[in-house]
């Protein structure tokens, strides 16, 4: 003890200083990895196929090239627990310069300083795979990226320096590879590969039914390759990329805008750095504010940003524009629940967009019921997706979970046990699409308790469930119909054969008599 | 759409390219800030509260001084929805050159680089806190600092610079303050006041049962100034900072570690860079994995690495010392537990140090039962510490939840709806400290479900549960008893007048009849 207390004694303000250190954003996840979706080894093996996946579809879309990508999962010889997995896309390929940064830096990315839908946000998930493989295995990420026909394919092999968060390349050379462009990434990774729920299989089927234009293949590392063919040569329309919306944006930030902006006058500056703010709105602003339009950006200080961010919430604003968040539809949400289920009943909604914190977000269900193979007395199946990436994990923290729970299914002629999924032979389906998904965390898994994205995933869920419910009630009258039917023809001969014999009848009499007892109870069941 | 395909046909990799730019993690946690705890005003206050007060106690206990906080909570003038937040503490200081870094960059710190118990672990909280009030309100956060009682204290004013993550220093200077040394934080923020659950109160009065060394007064923005104060002059023990144990380290941190090292040859490195590693411990290693003990680490490549990292899944190695986790201790928490709760009973445990990958970790636990101005027939009660801070949110997510819900509680004579808390007038609390805690986000409210956790909470509550189902058997008996000798008092005399009056007894005879039959009746109910 005494010891110790000398150790205490020579603690202050210098010896603390001394400890005091940069930590690297690399050196962060790399302990905190779970909040990347690296916290078992099963989930390593699906957010690595999803983080490359979710890359190579956001590259082909944005070239207007209609995807098409190989997946591979193989053992790495010699072990029982590493794997490897490459992912190839036909994508536009990736310039030589570009490739460490994009492959073995976290938070380099084109999709963060921007407002517009699409899978990857943050800048964050193949490097972190690739992290994640090289922390388990020590092997570095391996990219072969083409984005020239005419000339050869880069061919890297990139370790991430976790203190600096930098990437190193180890290896690079020019190799011959493909007639077209694109992209491929191996990784090798301590994994442990399973089939069913949460797998891989399941999480690229979700994904054929969000993206119908696009053609996967699978190789998994045992059994037989998986063909998930396209249903559609169309591709999605291109979501625009909007401006922020003043309603949506705070007062620190609202001062770095003006501070960074290249308008010469206050008015110019609203008016082309926001989204929704005409001339006239501009203006009104400015009054509200009791600011000159003519002020210079670089003049607005503390002070005149707050009075700027108090005016803004007086004036009225429109809406911001919904063409940058594009639907599925809801015919091809039919089409994709028809190719993957065989069911009795199919329903779909697309709803219009709405808005969350300045941000424009849209929703889309679609239901499967009496489904073949599904048992009828469990619940529900879910597909929860956000910008067409299918969620796999953390259903019980996601809105699309709670606004489920949250609906009277029983209304809709369901069971449901309190506030939980309904039951029955069924596969529910929702897409939230936004140009800034709400996360509960990097690892995206779960979309965050938004009150106007669970009114809507609400409203789009009971439209399908009143057709359902109409469905539902028109089966259970129609096999109440088949049954008395049923009785009927088992009873009425016997009816017959008695009255034949209570009134001595002749073949032909009862014959008549049946005939005219089954019209009788006819119409009167119609009736 | 002409004119949309047109713009599609023109992006290739080289568009994409210049789309390309870093994130920086401030920039990041800004459009984040719900990952951080910042997702309302709300949470935004005592979000900002808990990160200062983590701050100041970790300093002063590591300084081995005993903890006097101020906390001042105000209206800013002109304003109903920004508040003052100022958290004054009597620390060991901080040197001026620290100052900016510590309280305007994210991820800088003196914790994370260590395996130390301590309620900083990523050195973001306070920074986080003071971007938010940035955002929100343009202020800057200030610092009056004083390390070195005999010179005056250093004041600074400090904003972050989000696209570098840098601190800006606006303003400094230095002035006259205190007698002693210590810190005072300000913080000027859009946030609501609210009390009851989950408020600041309630965090401080928490806050006060896992730390009764600690005092805190308490301003807050409306009513009389409260006071939590300390019930022990004891400091607790200074937790020891150890090293990695060789079971918790994976093959790319072992890399790291042999490339980082100082140590001459392999079997140093292993003695001196990891705990538990003996001068055998060390020859088993490297013999398990056929390398020469004289190996200089700047040689162990890949494949080197592997061959020690398998090989030290093959050689027992004790389990980590468990001297670095400090608990309160079972004497404390039943103080603690009576400072803030009238109740019939009180019990608490204090369990040994186990490990979950190669981390100590102990879990404590405490039971209050029968408090006044609790309602019977309402949950328990439940709070949760884990490196001595309190956790109120998020707690569907925690493991300490988990736990309590998996005990069944009936056997201790308690009633419980299916899986979660039990009922009863009653205190749950659990404490978790470790040198690293594992929690689900960033914001530190939920412990992660390490299943070594969860068997180590469930033992501390059942041991405490049982004690209480005792209690409440033996309350149960007395509540019989008492009700017995009330029926007995109330008609053994009726008995007396009747045998009188049948018997014709006289007055004395009748008192002595009455008497015997008290005392058989006794006897056989106590027999």
């Amino acid at each position: 003890m005494a010891k110790k207390n000398k150790t205490t004694e020579k603690v202050n303000a210098t010896t603390l200083a001394k400890k005091q250190r940069e930590i690297s954003i690399a050196e962060f996840f790399t302990k905190n990895r779970h909040l990347l979706g690296f916290d078992s080894p099963r989930r390593a093996l699906l957010t690595t196929v999803k983080e490359g996946v979710d890359n190579s579809l956001d590259a082909c879309e944005e070239a207007g090239i209609l995807p098409e990508l190989k997946i591979r999962i193989s053992l790495v010889d010699g072990f029982d627990d590493r794997y490897r997995v490459e992912i190839e896309d036909n994508g536009p390929g990736i310039l030589a310069k570009q490739i460490p940064n994009i492959f073995a830096k976290l938070l380099y990315g084109s999709k963060f300083h921007r407002l517009k839908m699409s899978r990857g946000q943050q800048g964050m998930g193949i490097s972190a795979a690739g992290m994640y493989g090289q922390l388990t295995t020590g092997m570095p990420i391996r990219i072969t990226s083409k984005p020239d026909v005419k000339k050869p394919a880069h061919y890297y092999e990139l370790l991430i320096d976790t203190k600096k968060n930098e990437p190193k390349t180890i290896h690079r050379e020019d190799v011959e590879w493909n007639e077209h462009t694109g992209t491929r990434v191996t990784i090798d990774l301590e994994a442990e590969y399973r089939r069913g729920q949460r797998s891989v299989e399941e999480y690229l089927l979700q994904t054929s039914i969000a993206n119908p234009h696009v053609q996967v293949t699978y190789l998994p590392p045992e059994g037989a390759q998986m063909i998930f063919p396209r249903i559609t040569e169309e591709m999605p329309a291109d979501p625009r990329e909007i401006k922020p919306h003043p309603y949506g944006v705070e007062l620190g930030m609202l001062m770095k805008m003006a501070e960074a902006t290249k308008a010469r006058n206050l008015k110019t500056f609203l008016r082309r750095d926001f989204t929704r703010v005409s001339e006239r709105v501009a203006g009104e602003i400015c009054e509200a504010a009791a600011l000159k339009p003519t002020l210079r950006p670089s003049r607005i200080d503390r002070e005149a940003a707050g009075k700027l961010f108090r005016a803004i919430k007086q004036v009225k604003i429109n809406n911001p524009p919904t063409d940058c968040v594009c639907p599925i539809g809801e015919e091809l949400i039919l089409k994709s629940l028809k190719k993957i289920v065989e069911a009795e009943f199919y329903t779909s909604v697309s709803r219009s967009p709405a808005v969350y914190r300045g941000n424009p977000f849209l929703v889309e269900a679609g239901i499967a019921y009496g489904i073949k193979g599904y048992e009828a007395e469990k619940q529900a199946r879910m597909v929860r997706l956000a910008n067409r990436v299918p969620l796999l994990h953390q259903q019980a923290a996601c809105a699309i979970t709670k606004s489920i729970g949250s609906i009277g299914w029983r209304g809709y002629g369901l069971n449901q046990p309190n506030g939980s999924l309904p039951i029955g032979p069924m596969l529910l389906m929702v897409h939230v699409a936004s140009v800034w998904v709400p996360f509960t965390s990097e690892s995206k898994e779960a979309i965050a308790h938004y009150p106007e994205i669970i009114k809507e995933i609400r409203l789009a869920l009971q439209e399908c469930g009143r057709k359902l419910g109409t469905h539902l009630r028109r089966k259970k009258r129609a096999a109440e119909e088949t049954r008395k039917r049923a009785y009927m023809e088992k009873y009425i001969p016997h009816i017959g054969i008695a009255l034949k014999d209570i009134l001595t009848l002749d073949d032909k009499q009862e014959q008549r008599v049946v005939e005219r007892l089954t019209g009788v109870l006819e119409r009167s069941r119609k009736g």
